[in-house]
């Protein structure tokens, strides 16, 4: 009835009642796997399914179920966090261990040390045990109590160490990297029908997971990019032809670049990966800065780290969770600047901001953080509900469940022909596009 | 072909090439009043309608279009704000000002002063005329460089006052207030067949105008919030038996409490005006309260001004605007409190926060920022399209049109049997409900 | 040799090595009690007493002693937090903890639960014990760990729970009233020659303790109250004849509000305790308001909490700890405004603040948690050092040492013929008196 | 009758009223120039004076006087910022502007653009006439409205153009090469006996001025290196055997690595350039980092941009203001710090931060914007009291005006046996020394 790759995979019939059945005395409305919503949501896409018969794409709604598939009695859960740091993780871990235990009365929660290495016997890392006073105030800190890490272990093995802690559902929280690799132990465990379930919650500083509307971490991640905007600007504004460039987070996807330059207004480039432009010639960027050093006497330019990769010769290095390793564009740029105005005997001074690292190690704003904590209950729900391969997300503003494989099968990205990068060109009156006629 | 209330009025046949169709030549895709946006986007929904042939509902996509009705060179502008400060607002004027002028190339731009009554010829207050350098900088204050009021005007006065400035665009900002006002005004125009455009940008830091999905400030509004529920949890700690009580805004709707009660998890209790609840009692707020003093030694209650007014003899009274006078609720539960544990021979003490005018004065959020201004570039380009008696809004993400009609026909209110409130009782552990069996 | 009163007392010879001896071979140089500090530095005194052959009174300086009193290995110690919350209490028992049990390896040391009142009996309220484990991150959070309260305690009941619990050294953070229990106490313990000391560290948020240059919290306070009184000027700018009332604390002492007006100049009026002034009048606060609106259309007042007290008729009403019981300032001035405009018949608005509580509860600057950890190092040198019935001070930017008798003899209050009030006056412009002629 | 190098130059004899006379009346009292304080304040120092029949150095006093050099109707008077960036810039231009404006009725007041470079004709660089309402809100920003600049400009090309404009007064604001820049103009002023003034406003981050207690923008230095040394710490704890390494500004001076480890206890290791020590060997830093991470599995470094300057060999290189091109030992302990744990076989993750750039972009903390003003106003009393070759500084909290001969004597570094020093040890815990025995 469903188009295929939107069903979620499930160990079983749930068989228990849930403990939650007391809400429904006050009204609640407990959602069924039959509630969806509409991929795209268009009048459009209505007009034209209905009149051809087509039943659209759509996601399984999050939220508790009547019927749950674990025994909260004896149910034993591990949580890890795995990849780089991004603002929001503690909140989740802490609204996974508080919703597993007062709501759900699950009170065996292991937290596996440094991600996927923490199930390496040769670490010799032991799980931690949570509770809620342990996790009471974590979410005020940025970072995870946890420990993260890159790196692939054989799904062999964390199956193994999940057997010997005896786990009924184990929750990921990571990015694109973690969702593989979640995805490759759920289709083992299918494979050896084991009765553990596999939710992931999506970390993504970067905001590029597909058919999920917006992670967690991104919202804190643009927010605090303002301020290095902002002080470049102060920077380029201090100097006679000052220019602030600053580099931010985004490998694929320039959404933070993007969000960050729309918040304040005090850029006046950006550069993203899925936007190319050119440095040199008429139309390039350097030529644009020219004139606008003319005119203005100062200039501030953001870049996501993914842009301008076309400038460097790939030679195919990639880091411990498989990512491809980007060329610095950053200090490209820096270096590209400073022998252009040499050249054309131009005084100007330039000032560099990489606030990457300070960013994604801050706690998670109001906003995100209520959203972590969203996604958390929701994951605890879904995995009671015996749910299994699937990523929490959220779709038209509801929290939605995502086939893990339908998650992975392409990056999200900025659309160029879209509105938010419209509202990037018609804030930051940059050029409609940078590259030279060919 | 669609719900007639859902339809957006226009001036006329647009007859002029907007400035903007150099987008087309970069790719993006202008918008048509065809393409729309589902109002209910669940699955449900599609094959219900799809098997009874019925068209749902749908909202009109905002965004720039190709044909304009207005002749940018000759147009002219009002803009102003009304009712009470929220955060945002002169990011809205900001980016009102910058698009009109940098993208459309109007330069006549009038901002009215005080609200509705810097139309009253008494008051001697001259529009002031904006242009960007003006207001380059005002978004990172709160407030709002036009100032603002309540109270009624006639439509009369307010158009014949805008025949006499020659305007073509009044852009209205403000709540529930300013859009009936601004739809009085419309029909009186259109009435008399003026050419004349009224668009209004909808600003509500309670977040309870229906058909928009939210409004800029209530994401500002509820992120400052947690600081009062923090310190009043500080206090609560501070003291043997400490009670803090915090009073927010949300006259009709809960939002804000609930939401900045969800932000940091110190909140005990929250009481919203949708969920009624008893203060005396087997199932009364004061016996939970003293349970609680008994097991946690502290407690924090977050409480929104329109809540618990059944409380309270109606006797009629409203401000200048026109809003029922409520009655103070937080003062009320600050006695009652303090009388029940005085009765109860229970030492205690209490400290109450009221932070709303504090909170509505301060900037915006970066992601408040950017709606703000997301709604501003839509509204000119709606405006400039020749649309009016609307107000621009979003829903599914997605920035729409809304008629003024339709935004007016009733208040959106928290759902008690909805998701949010279900994340708040899982989040704080309040009592599913506290009132009394009758 | 010295002004008597400006004497530490000592509870006897230092007899064993310090552990902090090592640090000698770094070069470190002790200090002794011979080093002080002039309470007079200015050259005149200097030229006025070695003329006359006087030795002008001084402070002992505070810092590691070569000798201390206490043998460390059994050395056991209390700590109370007493009065109102103040930024910084976190930091103050956190540097106790750390420094008694890094740097003297002291490791019984007890927290007493809710000040003064964890000593009786009856409230069965046991001292937590603490360590570096407990407290490492509590200065991230406002108010105290240990919990406070007002009311008075007999020097009797404590010293008797002091030496059941067999405590070396008690050390009391607390503000005028805390310092007065401490100094009954020593006197007991003087009278009765029981080998305990007693130290205190100044916390009092108004900055209003003698013979001491700032106290902790006091920075904080008043950093964090800019923030109300800018929400009180955009709330001001934001109306026709906006005015923008702001109450602070400052109860006999009005640094807090001179110091938060200074900080971001949008406050017309200072109001404090050491400056009278008149509501109504020729040259009455009313009458400058209404010159004021007339020229700018708003105004900004900021009065502290202990001003005008002389509008009211003294019943002489004392709260728990003994303290006075102001009349309300901030609502007599509200009213007294509106009724003013009222009857003169000028349309205005107004907006009141009472941040009070919400700054008192938030965690200290960066700049203030510096100076907590210093004032706590140093107690920690002193009470091991076998010095009493004293507080650590800070004189000239040195930290000192200070009789507790001393530096309660008098109130530290604003000099209106003093440099901070001159300040005040230059950066408001606010009138040089508001006192009619009589 | 005082040490010579502590006495203030003067343009002649003040021979006009202040106009702030009428202070008078409110019980003011004018400093004069007999009110001194003392450089040394220790009861040692006057024991020893008292004796001997010295008369120890003191300073000034700053403040207004009753008579003054300059008939304020037409003084003309410039200002101007130079060298790098620092919080506070802005609040000293605005504070000048308005002391003068309000105060003296100067209304000729002259931004030079970009420092002294802006005296140089080739730069065709017009002075901006400033007045109250352009610096309204300019300290609610980083940066300096006027620009600024490094490199040296002949002193008679300034003065030249100080003539041609007809100044009066020149404020100068900048740290060592400003105030030595300042002085040789002040010198050759007073060569050719022109009646005009150079104060000058002691603008360093790195706190470094001699005879000047503190500097404006320090304390919002260290303030927000917190959030990077807090940074660091989260990421440090976020992965096996994490380090967090912090370079700070302090090129000669490590006072806010320094107060900035203090701030919120979570640097480990504090190096600055007043302390030598040994990357390797038995007590290099390397052995001690290698022994944490085995106890504790993470480390916080932070490090001042000057220390560790004896790892490099010197060529000698100077920047445009003259000053000695820094080694960058960030990258260089970064990467041995990476050699190491390589050779050593031992997993660790290290994350940089150099948040320079963004720390001194930023507008002022509350207590140091107040400062700010402190230091402008002073300012102005010293310049239209006809007082020249001079600097503003603070002694004994005092305000006190320094000849820029002696301030430019020596630079102020952190005493390694000092107090402040003494806080870092015992605070960090880090070892007493990290120097091998040679």
């Amino acid at each position: 009835m469903n188009n295929s790759e939107f069903i979620i995979n499930s160990l079983g019939t749930p068989g228990f009642d849930s403990p939650l059945l007391v809400y429904e005395d006050m009204g609640f409305t407990f959602h069924t796997d039959e509630e969806r919503v509409l991929l795209d949501a268009s009048l459009e896409n209505f007009l034209k399914c209905s009149r051809d018969g087509i039943i659209p794409p759509s996601f399984e709604k999050a939220g508790p179920r009547k019927n749950i598939f674990f025994n909260p009695a004896g149910t034993r859960v591990a949580i890890l966090t795995s990849g780089g740091l991004s603002p929001g993780l503690n909140d989740v871990i802490r609204a996974l261990v508080m919703q597993l235990y007062y709501r759900y009365n699950v009170t065996k929660i292991y937290g596996i040390r440094y991600g996927f290495q923490g199930f390496l016997k040769e670490t010799q890392l032991k799980p931690l045990l949570l509770d809620p006073q342990i996790v009471e105030k974590i979410h005020t800190e940025g970072g995870t109590i946890l420990g993260s890490s890159r790196g692939y272990v054989e799904p062999e093995i964390i199956l193994n160490r999940l057997l010997e802690l005896d786990i009924d559902i184990l929750f990921t929280i990571g990015g694109d990297g973690t969702l593989r690799a979640s995805l490759e132990l759920a289709d083992l465990i299918e494979k050896n029908q084991y009765p553990v379930s596999v939710i992931s919650i999506p970390k993504t500083i970067d905001n590029d997971i597909s058919y999920i509307e917006k992670t967690f971490g991104y919202e804190t991640a643009f927010s605090l990019a303002v301020t290095s905007i902002s002080g470049a600007h102060v920077e380029a504004r201090g100097a006679f032809n000052g220019i602030g460039l600053v580099k931010l987070m985004g490998r694929h996807s320039g959404y933070i670049a993007a969000s960050a330059a729309l918040a304040h207004n005090d850029a006046n480039y950006v550069l993203i990966p899925e936007v190319p432009f050119d440095l040199k010639g008429e139309n390039g960027l350097l030529r644009h800065l020219e004139n606008r050093l003319k005119a203005r006497e100062h200039a501030v330019i953001v870049v996501a780290e993914g842009a301008g990769q076309e400038f460097f010769i790939d030679r195919g290095e990639r880091d411990a969770s498989g990512n491809i390793k980007l060329f610095d564009i950053g200090k490209h740029l820096y270096n590209e600047i400073i022998q252009h105005f040499k050249s054309a005997g131009i005084e100007m001074t330039i000032k560099y901001f990489d606030p990457s690292y300070l960013i994604r190690s801050l706690p998670a704003t109001p906003s995100d953080s209520i959203f972590c904590a969203d996604l958390a209950r929701a994951a605890v729900h879904a995995g009671m509900a015996g749910k299994t391969s699937m990523v929490v997300g959220m779709w038209n503003t509801i929290l939605t469940h995502v086939p893990l494989r339908l998650a992975i099968s392409r990056r999200k990205t900025v659309d160029p022909r879209g509105s938010l990068w419209l509202s990037v060109i018609e804030a930051t009156g940059q050029p409609l596009n940078m590259k030279n006629k060919s």
